[in-house]
Order: structure tokens, then sequence, then C-alpha cells
């Protein structure tokens, strides 16, 4: 079973689902699909002010009010994430601090701002915040005594919803951790999300309704059992979707918060994949297009692998690719080659996948051949277990 | 003569001038401070609305329309020029596509994008543009062909109001080249811009009030003289600017333009500056914050040069430094000593001034010691001139 997009490739640029004229779109968007062709998402202007009205109805349940403001540490591009934190912000009268990432040296700069700024919360991802307090260190600032952040909440990655990740954050910062995020087709993505109670993320279900489905009958599953998160909008006009499977694993429970909220819950929040997705740095990245990416090169072999460790706090992904015998065999300018296919690989792995991968090509045969996939998928991390 | 800053460093975070309430600040943008400490801008609610409508009509001056779809190709983060550009296009009712710029392999995907999403128009920096087709090309994409911009409008450079550039950007792309922009304290930034006769820039006087000042007589000069452009807001409540002196260098005049239009004008654009500042992809950088870097980094000699170059169509800023003769007379390590200096002097480098420079070490006494600063800087580029 797979994720159900906007079928934008059989259907371009905005697939089959758009609902709304081509000129009506007010907000051009997407992923940068890690599936294969990227996902364009067009947005109509009275959503982009719902998305907004829902975001800002969220963050007031985890404790933002007027007079809070917002460091936004992710990047602003495709990406909608750190936009729907943006309008909620806007919305709900925070002062906003836009300030982005992705761009070499900003972090450090990033540190300075937070400093003299001092802005009250965070938005971004889990290890986007760590990798953040570990450049404040580097420069003698400790985000705990010289940042001021009292909320920061996350989504993109599962981290914020672990319980040792959330404690870590909430150490490092002396900030209360907050999960959230559901898939960008999803958007309004925060609809799950937790309040101020943190026993992990309510569903917002009277915006985006979303069912616990079993993954294999495809009957709902009753309270505190596992299935797939299934989302249905309803309230939006431009590319609402309807029963959209998140191929997430989520337990989920209908008993009521101490907040007072009814919405069902997902008490371990969203933990697991159906498929071999794995995310690195927010992204979500399938071994498919890391596959699909290396196959197009001349002079790759015929296997990798992919590494993901993390290093200083950021993921690293590493890509051990096998050249083709026709290089092995080169009598001369064999060194060369090998210089540009791997540079080749790494530009066309970051286009693809959005983000950066270290290639080390290695020679033919160096791999086993396995029918099993997800064999090549090698994730040394433990912050999102 | 020194532009007249906000007062930031007197008064962090945001100046002697902010003229609201702290927590009506709505958004937090800046510089990243070139000349020094960074400058902080805290805006209003109702001056982001009053930004959204002067750049709505002006964009409208030079030719977009509803229907019309906007690419946003720089960087989302402090910089007001895309947050700028986004105002107006959402509040002129156009599709905004806002993809920002600056991460790496950014603009290898931007070159998909526009080719699937045939956006109508662009907004950046002239010689982001130009590198923007030297990258599609190099896919095989032709921007004049497979792209689809009939206007593109441009600020942070003078390059778009200098005929050979205009010229060149044109013939590239097939599309209208738009001259703009005051400064980022200025804003509404647009009120210095071009209308669809390009006859130079307008001076939209009723939103920001402009004179042209004799930089040594202080007195206004008459039509056809040369002045530094002095700015006051007649509309804005946080920040604002009276008698913002730019040291920028402009010829204008009252001859009134083909479009009708009486305001003064801008025939040859933003030609020089009063100081030694220059822009490096669209940062405005002074070679005493570029001293002022170095000078703090144990191990630098005496002396540097900075050279501005262009390869591949984006500026190029290379240090030349000397390093101390402590690094000089080591008698081992020196080597180590010496990698170290270097990338951290390109590390302070880029947070101080906002783009990459590329450090080369050179000996003691390379350089002739000068009383004349701007003998340090060699720009060696074409584009701008």
């Amino acid at each position: 079973m797979h994720v159900h997009n906007t079928g934008s490739g059989l259907h371009p640029p905005f697939g089959r689902f758009l609902c709304i004229e081509r000129h009506d779109v007010f907000r051009i968007h997407g992923t940068s699909g890690t599936t294969g062709k990227p996902t364009a998402f067009g947005i109509c202007r009275s959503d982009w002010r719902r998305i907004a009205e829902a975001h800002a109805r969220i963050m007031w349940s985890f404790g933002l009010r007027p007079g809070d403001s917002l460091f936004i540490g992710s990047f602003f591009s495709l990406y909608l994430g750190s936009w729907g934190a943006l309008l909620g912000a806007e919305r709900l009268g925070l002062t906003s601090f836009p300030f982005g990432a992705g761009t070499p040296g900003q972090t450090l700069r990033a540190v300075t701002w937070i400093r003299d700024m001092q802005p009250t919360s965070f938005y971004g991802t889990p290890s986007y915040a760590l990798y953040l307090a570990e450049v404040a260190r580097g420069e003698g600032v400790d985000p705990r005594r010289d940042f001021s952040f009292h909320i920061m909440f996350f989504s993109g990655e599962p981290g914020a919803g672990v319980p040792s990740t959330k404690r870590l954050i909430e150490e490092t910062f002396g900030a209360e951790c907050i999960d959230g995020g559901s898939m960008a087709e999803a958007t309004p993505w925060l609809t799950n999300c937790e309040c101020d109670e943190k026993t992990g993320m309510h569903l917002w279900e009277d915006i985006v309704y979303t069912e616990m489905i079993d993954e294999n009958t495809h009957e709902p599953v009753p309270s505190g059992e596992e299935g797939v998160p299934v989302y249905t909008h309803l309230d939006r006009l431009s590319q609402p979707m309807i029963r959209l499977w998140s191929a997430d694993l989520a337990t989920w429970t209908d008993e009521t918060c101490a907040c007072g909220r009814t919405y069902p819950r997902l008490p371990n929040g969203i933990y697991g994949r159906q498929d071999d997705m794995f995310i690195v740095r927010g992204e979500n990245i399938y071994p498919s297009a890391i596959e699909g990416t290396l196959r197009g090169i001349e002079g790759f072999g015929e296997e990798f692998r992919a590494i993901i460790s993390r290093q200083r706090s950021m993921d690293e992904l590493r890509i051990q690719a096998e050249y083709s015998h026709a290089i092995a065999d080169m009598p001369d300018g064999k060194e060369m080659a090998l210089r540009r296919l791997r540079d080749e690989m790494e530009r066309r792995l970051r286009v693809t996948l959005g983000v950066r991968a270290e290639v080390e090509l290695v020679s033919p045969n160096t791999f086993e051949r396995s029918e099993f996939k997800s064999r090549r998928i090698i994730d040394e991390r433990t912050l999102s277990k």
C-alpha cells in the first residue's frame, strides 16, 4: 500500500485534485519529491486563512499567547512546515521572527540573533534544535541560560514525541517540548499536536477528521491499538484530501486528557512507518529514490548502501555506491572518472532528496546482492527510536 | 558622512526609533550587520499591511496583474527583499511561489520547478537570475524557450538599471527587466521602481518622500544633477525614518515619463556610493567589516585585500589575508595552524558578511601598507558598472 498523493505525476502540475481554477492558486508549495516526481501544492487564499485559523487555535492549546515571540528555525521554500508555523503565529498575534535555516553559516548567525532578540518560543525539527544548541555551546552560549525559549514545538520528525529526546530538549533549553505534525498534504498539518499537558498528540478531528485504520484489514482499530492515521479534510477548498493514507504507525486512545479536550490522542506519537521511508533532517526519504537516482547515472555499478548517522547532533546520510566494471577496467584516467562520478552522484542526490548525501565509491561487487530492499538502509541513529 | 541607521547599537535590540510598544512588533527582520552590529527591524502589523499595499500598487505599474504568478528566487530570512515581494504579490492577487534561494542544490531544483510550474514573473537579484540561467543551460534547459517569465523585477544590486545588464537579462529570458529598490530601512523598499516604460526608477514620493541632496552642501540639487537620495517615510508607524541618508549616488530628473506619472525619476538608476560599500550577491559589504572581523582573529597578520570577481555569473569574494609573524616563525605545526586559521576566518567572515568569502593566507608583509582603505578592494566585475 502506498501513500495516496495528489496524483501530480499523471496530471501536472497540481494533479487531479486541485478542485479550484488554476488562477485561484494563491500559494505554490510542494515536496522535493523523494518518491520520484516532486509533488506540487496549490492552495487558495481562503484555505491559506483557514490554515492560519487552525494553527492559531492549536498553538494556543500548548500555551502560546499574544506577547510571545516565535523564532522559526526551518527552511522557507517549498516546505509547508515553516509557513504553517508563521501563519499560526501571525493569526495568534505573536511577534514572528522567520529566521529560516539551511544556508551555510546561518545557524551561527541564529545563535547571535536569538541571544540578542530573546524570542520566547521556537519552531523547527528536533534535530535542528539540538544542532543549534551545540553550535551555541561552541560559541560559549548556554541555550538554557542565554536563550529565552519557554515553549518549543516541532514537526517533521518523530523526535519530540520520543521520551528521551523530549527530555533532552527540555533539559537543554529549559523549555516545554511539544510534539506536532501530520503530513504536508494534510495541511493544516498541526491538527496532530500535543497540548500543554504533553500526553501525546491530540487529533483535532473537527479540522482534519482522522481515522485509525488497521493496516491489513482496513477496518477501524479500537482505542489502545495500533493503526495507520488516515486523514480527511473537513475545511479545505483546494486539494482537499479524502481518506489520505499516511502509512505512519501509531497507537490511539480515547481516554480524556487532563486538559479537558475529548479529542482522540496518540499517547506515543507517530512512532513508525509501514513502508521503508526514513527521515533525515525533516526530509522524507525513500530508498527507491536513492536507487532511482543512482541507476540514472552512468558509471554506477549495481549495489549501494545508505548509512544514516548522527554527528554533531545533525543527521548525516552517507551513500556507499559501487562503480561500474567499465570504470574499474579503465587503463588510465580512472581516478578522474571516479572523482567526476562521485561529484555527479552527490549533486543529483542533493537535488532528488533535498538533503546532502556524502558519496563513497566502492569497487564493483563489494556488497551482497539482496532480495530485501530494507537491508540497504543502515540507520545508526538513536534519537528517533 | 555615514548612513543613519536605526541606532540599534546603542539601544538594543530595536534602537531608539521603534516608536511602538515592544509587544506590538509583528515581524522581526534585519540586516546581517556588515557595518558592525546587526540592525534589527521591528515592524508592526498595520505597517506590514501598508508595505503590501504600496508594493501591490507599484508592481501593478510595471505590468503585473491578477492571473500572473511570481517566482521569488531570493532568501527568506532576515532580508526584507523576499518578504516585500511576497507581500505585494499576495495583495495584488498573484499566485505566489516563494521558492527562496541560498541552500546547496537549490538552484538546480529551481530549474525543474520553474520549467514545470511556468511562473510568469520573477523577483531576485540580477546576478542570481543570470546564475539561474547558467545552471538551467547546464541542464539543457533554455531559459528563453523553456521558462515563461514575461516580467522580472529586481532589487539588492544596481545591475537591472545598467543598460548592458538589462539587455543581457532580457535576451536571456525573453522578459522585461525592471529595476527597483531603495534601502531595507526605507521599506516599502519598492518606492524606487521602474514602470513598464523602463525609463529609470520613479520615486513614489507619496509613500516615501525622497529628496535628492548635494553630498557636500546638503542642499537639494536641481533636475538633471547628481545627488544622494534621502528618504522620509510618510506612512509608517514603526521605525519611521525621517531624512534617512542613503549614501547612494544618482542623477534625478523631473521630466514626465511616457507612462504619465509625474513622479521624479532616476534615469540611470542608483549607480554609485559615497562610501566604500560594495555589494556581493545582494549583501551590502563594508571593507571595515572585513577588517574588523579579521582583526578579531588571533593569527591574522596586518594587511588584507578583498577581490570581488564574477565566476559562473555569481559574485565571488576572495580575501587574501596575511598571517602573523608568530605563525610564520613556528618550528612545527605551521601547516595545521594555517589550515585552522583559514577555516576560522572563513567561518567568521561568513557570519559577519552574510556571504561566503574564500580566504587565501599569505605571508606577513606581502601587501604594501596603505593609508587609503579603498585600495584594499579590487572589484573585477563588470556587471554592475
